[in-house]
């Protein structure tokens, strides 16, 4: 069994690789919060890259530590650039994390999610709902046919997500993050509930993407499931120091940012969580 | 005749509606102010979505409460994407908001806006040069063929739009909302005119575009003219509030969204407006 | 041979020039920093466009003072828009900075930058591996067949590319600025190094981008070489005063365009430089 001590002992050693070789992570995302995942990449020692061409997502999948790929905002290259990537990812044994935003809307982003079974994501990060709503488009349990995802915002709990996010990290034999007012992450044996963050997370967009790549560059260096407890981890922490720093989003977002580049190894792995079996 | 007192207490109503309930407004948007357009729908109280395929601009139509077409930055599918998006949200019944931008520049920027004739957007926001370009496109009174738009900039003044607002509004039996010094709103018979906002509106780039994204939260809960009139209190609240609290247009840019986030529903209904009839 | 005193003449004419003028730069560049491009030009006093379509390419590169091309995020229209715009961008005469993001990463983009070499871009701004690479692509002197380029990261010095930027403007004709902790701008003849900045610019992503962007600001009212001596001597300047406000890189981006707004003509012409002739 994995002791809370064990994990904070991973997440030191991840924080401190990541610093001291500043790997880089590649990305494949929507235009809405592609900056905002690019500078977090930045805030916390890792290196950015975004593509969007068949043989360019090739390309950074041999090159870098690992991938974000993120559904957000489709476009008829994505058609051929993400299976192709992903299918790279795969067969080189390199780690990506996947965000599935808004599953269930378009017919483009079913069929690349549900080609993406076979590719088997190291993480996959999203809200209760699309979580669910993966585990169902899998036929594995835990999951329901029909999405509640509204847009990008969830509309199912934690909690309630528990059973197909570890359904979800035993087909990938990696780990999924589940965000919301407690985060959850589980490799499909131990779940760990990371504790933080700030409602501002709420009022900005990009929390969920950007937390996708800070994961994609801990993943270049540690196991997905470390790397998934600790981009949760770090991002809990600086989103409760920036919410006491500032009284709106945007004050939020930049202290937010901030924080990210300034927190220590040591403030990461303290930052509280609870680690059980199932 | 509509009073001020009346208008006042619908500014109130809509603001208080999004705050309580959180509508949606999908976007199809450009890529440059993408971010600031999502996080000033944020900060107002309503949920955003950007999407660029076909069906997902079908699916958004039908799924949120209004949806926001901006064609600053067109690629080749929103060449399918938009008619289709239009010609739902028209079937449908369903409000939304058309920022022309850069209208008359290129050949499908100029065919999409032709068609948007037929589909009656609830709400038209643009600077001053924008509406009478899309007038004159529209062959409507108070529009010149040849557009005195330079890029994304106005070189024509708000009250020469007003004939071209006044048409335009008739037309489609919404609200026309001109950007300038003094914004014009007005629904073909009603006219306000709305003060305050800040110098620094034009030396941060999205201003127009997040009006337009924040009117379509809006009119998710409201009438297109209430919705029109509201959005562009909020900003010119939030504007000369931001203006005080800072000497740069970043600056300016993040206490801009915390203003938007903190005013509240009487605060906005009191900001400086005249109305007069047409 | 040009002396400081002559240089510092023509920046302050440049500056001026430009906030009392506010010239159009129009730009086709990458998604993930457009909009940080885009708030960059106007705080140095320029206005700000972006298209992606061939025929608004070739609108933009008529209508603007000068044109901005970034080749960080391709898409595949780009293979249509990019030799347009820049054929049209050479035979009318009209300035041009170019950005060769990533050169050596993937077909299109190797394709692209090939063909550049007939359009001579009036300023060529990259990083050293960069320009490295793209002398060699082009045959030049000083140039590498095999690029060195990370992804968006150099791992080359600025000296080491010396001989390629020598090269390249000699090429052009026009001039080829190398960023790294010491700026390096030469038109093949003369040689500027700039001083200041900060550490902070490689915690942000853009800096390099936006720089292009004011670059082409610059480019619309004075010649190629003053254009990239005055941008990047703008952005050494903020670079040193932003970091001196601030302790993170969200602060500092901050920080810097208030001080890109905030530079005077005399203080930018005023930031350290050393020149020599080659």
């Amino acid at each position: 069994m994995r002791t809370k001590a064990d994990i904070q002992k991973q997440i030191i050693q991840a924080v401190d690789e990541v610093k001291k070789t500043n790997p880089m992570a590649g990305s494949i995302t929507n235009s809405v919060t592609i900056n905002f995942v690019a500078n977090a990449q930045l805030a916390v020692g890792g290196s950015a890259a975004m593509v969007y061409l068949p043989d360019e997502g090739e390309f950074l999948a041999k090159a870098g530590g690992a991938t974000y790929i993120n559904v957000g905002t489709l476009t008829p290259i994505y058609g051929q650039t993400l299976p192709l990537t992903a299918k790279t990812l795969y067969e080189n044994g390199k780690p990506w994390v996947l965000d599935p935003v808004a599953v269930g809307i378009g017919s483009l982003r079913t069929e690349l999610l549900r080609q993406f079974k076979a590719y088997k994501p190291s993480v996959i990060r999203g809200n209760a709902s699309e979580i669910i709503a993966l585990a169902g488009l899998w036929g594995l349990d835990g999951g329901t046919k029909a999405s509640n995802v509204r847009g990008v915002d969830s509309t199912d709990s934690v909690i309630a997500a528990k059973n197909a996010a570890v359904a979800l990290a035993r087909w990938t034999g990696g780990a999924v993050a589940v965000s919301g007012k407690t985060d959850l992450i589980t490799d499909g044996f131990a779940v760990v509930f990371s504790h933080g963050g700030s409602h501002f997370m709420e009022k900005i967009t990009g929390a969920g993407c950007s937390l996708g790549g800070v994961v994609g560059v801990y993943a270049a260096v540690t196991s997905p499931f470390i790397a998934a407890v600790t981009g949760t981890a770090v991002y809990n922490l600086a989103g409760k120091r920036a919410e006491s720093k500032t009284d709106g989003p945007a004050g939020f977002q930049l202290e937010f940012l901030n924080e990210l580049y300034k927190a220590t190894a040591a403030d990461i792995a303290g930052n509280p969580f609870d680690v059980e079996e199932v």
